[in-house]
């Protein structure tokens, strides 16, 4: 299988790596940062690529851009891993649709896209007969979509509910634990690399609604947007309301929510007991599902990181795969 | 779709009404109990085979078996849910093999087959270019293997621990939380159904031993049997060894684990911290993959029942149509 990497920051330089590592049975044809790329249809030297962005900042020819390779490599799969703005998903939006258009299967590691336009990328995909995932925009490592998809195919989904966002987690355990205030605690959190330098996406819970937008849109298709999710971030939270709810062996967490009965999207802080499966710590993300035949199913894991991203993108290309390979 | 239930149990009449009251998109062909079947190739009204099983105790006509039905229906999947030995892993396993070896794509919910003979079963299915599932085999409602094979592909799996075994578990929680000594914690567990009138299979480990079997062999492609699998059971723990660990947060829980390094399988009581992540209440399960990529995953689910059997049993077949759909 040949795959052109569009996007080559720390998760397409996580893909690259472990492609290189563990072979997999793939061939990468073409690799673009934002200003070069490079392309070699019998397959590139992932090594050599690694080396000139090192010495140079470049990962191939200057001026050939992702539209390029799009255009012009040989690849059944795209992996869309750009810079990309959350709000309009561009410039992914456009890569994935030209990807889709020309017959190619895409995975992308970006929200925007799939939150703002899923059905019509999916719809593009169908009519193009190709596939179009990811998995790594929603609780990064965890298989929730393949789960909720597959695993729990022929069940109702009643609820999905659970904590989205790492950071605020972080925080959150943070403050319990050391009695820090919400200020040191993100302080702490942006050192360690957890907080970006502006925080405001993920502590006033945008980051988990856009997640909350895209399960529902994919897997229990609904049309929502992310101005239909209530939300409540977790920047009111004091130190002295979580050491009250320890007294009582309860403690707070950012818990995102879609009530299936009422199709309600929300993302609020929300008290729970202390031994609740959803109470984890630091930086893990953990979700249920509440469906008809299995009950609760939870999900528990890393949600972000470049290679727990790459891990997830290597699972939906393996998973292509896998669709396609009985057919050949 | 159209499938065959050879098994007119629990299990085979769950997910019998499963596709009666959803539809799916899926025909049943025929219905086997062990003294009777019902076969119509353009497809049985299914709540006419409940009522005849109500009323003469039999799903069909008298002298048809299972045998005959992988013979003479017309069907594109095997749903093997007989009662099996699962020691010999027979009467099972002689079906999955006729039906694997006229092309049929086979779904089983008995351990034993897969424990006992997967490599070959394996082989034969590859050879007729259908597949084999199992999900129900191992912690029932939980997409444990479709998350290991597939959510975590491309990952190496160090380790994989966990509660494989409800009954246990019940067993030691309510030990625990109500000082109950063994004894009565299986007493209450026999009279809830948690617990066979035997409850050797459970309490001694052998359950959980065989559930570590097959993942072993199926997702990580050992060639171990139950004699490979070092096990204690809980039946020397007291309740006074739950109350002084509980003194210290801690508890004891029945952990069944493959340590890859090693190719080591082993089952025995663990004490662990009343806050971690496997330690679940009641009758649940609670699996952790241990990986270089991902890096820990954990899945907590229902691991019995009937309902939950069949809603793995669904899944699988709907797995089946996706895998086949892209090819038609």
């Amino acid at each position: 299988m040949k795959v052109a990497i569009i996007g080559f920051g720390s998760v397409g330089k996580g893909i690259a790596s472990i492609i290189r590592d563990k072979g997999l049975g793939i061939t990468v044809t073409a690799i673009a940062d934002s200003k070069s790329a490079a392309i070699d249809n019998s397959g590139l030297d992932i090594q050599s690529v690694f080396i000139a962005k090192e010495n140079s900042g470049l990962c191939g020819k200057i001026g050939l851009t992702p539209d390029d390779v799009i255009s012009e490599a040989d690849f059944d799969v795209l992996i869309e891993v750009t810079p990309t703005d959350a709000e309009t998903g561009e410039p992914a939006l456009g890569y994935i649709r030209k990807a889709l258009s020309s017959g190619k299967h895409v995975i992308t590691s970006n929200k925007g896209p799939v939150a703002l336009k899923y059905p019509e990328l999916k719809e593009l995909a169908d009519e193009n007969g190709v596939e179009l995932k990811f998995e790594a925009t929603v609780c990064g490592a965890i298989p929730i979509i393949l789960s909720l998809q597959n695993g729990l195919a022929g069940n109702d989904i009643k609820r999905i509910y659970g904590v989205f966002n790492g950071t605020c987690n972080y925080i959150l355990t943070r403050m319990a634990d050391e009695k820090l205030t919400y200020s040191q605690a993100l302080l702490e959190a942006r050192e360690l690399g957890y907080a970006e330098a502006d925080p405001t996406y993920d502590v006033m819970g945008i980051d988990a609604a856009i997640k909350l937008v895209i399960l529902a849109n994919t897997v229990l298709g609904y049309k929502k947007s992310l101005e239909d999710v209530e939300i409540a971030g977790i920047n009111m939270i004091t130190s002295e309301s979580l050491q009250l709810a320890g007294e009582d062996d309860l403690t707070i967490r950012l818990i995102g929510e879609i009530d299936c009965e009422k199709e309600l999207l929300r993302v609020m802080p929300r008290v729970l007991p202390k031994n609740h499966t959803l109470v984890v710590h630091g930086t893990l993300n953990a979700v249920t599902a509440e469906t008809d035949l299995a009950g609760e199913v939870t999900l528990i894991g890393r949600g972000a990181g470049s290679v727990e991203t790459a891990s997830a993108i290597i699972a939906d290309l393996l998973f292509i795969r896998k669709l396609n390979g009985r057919c050949a």
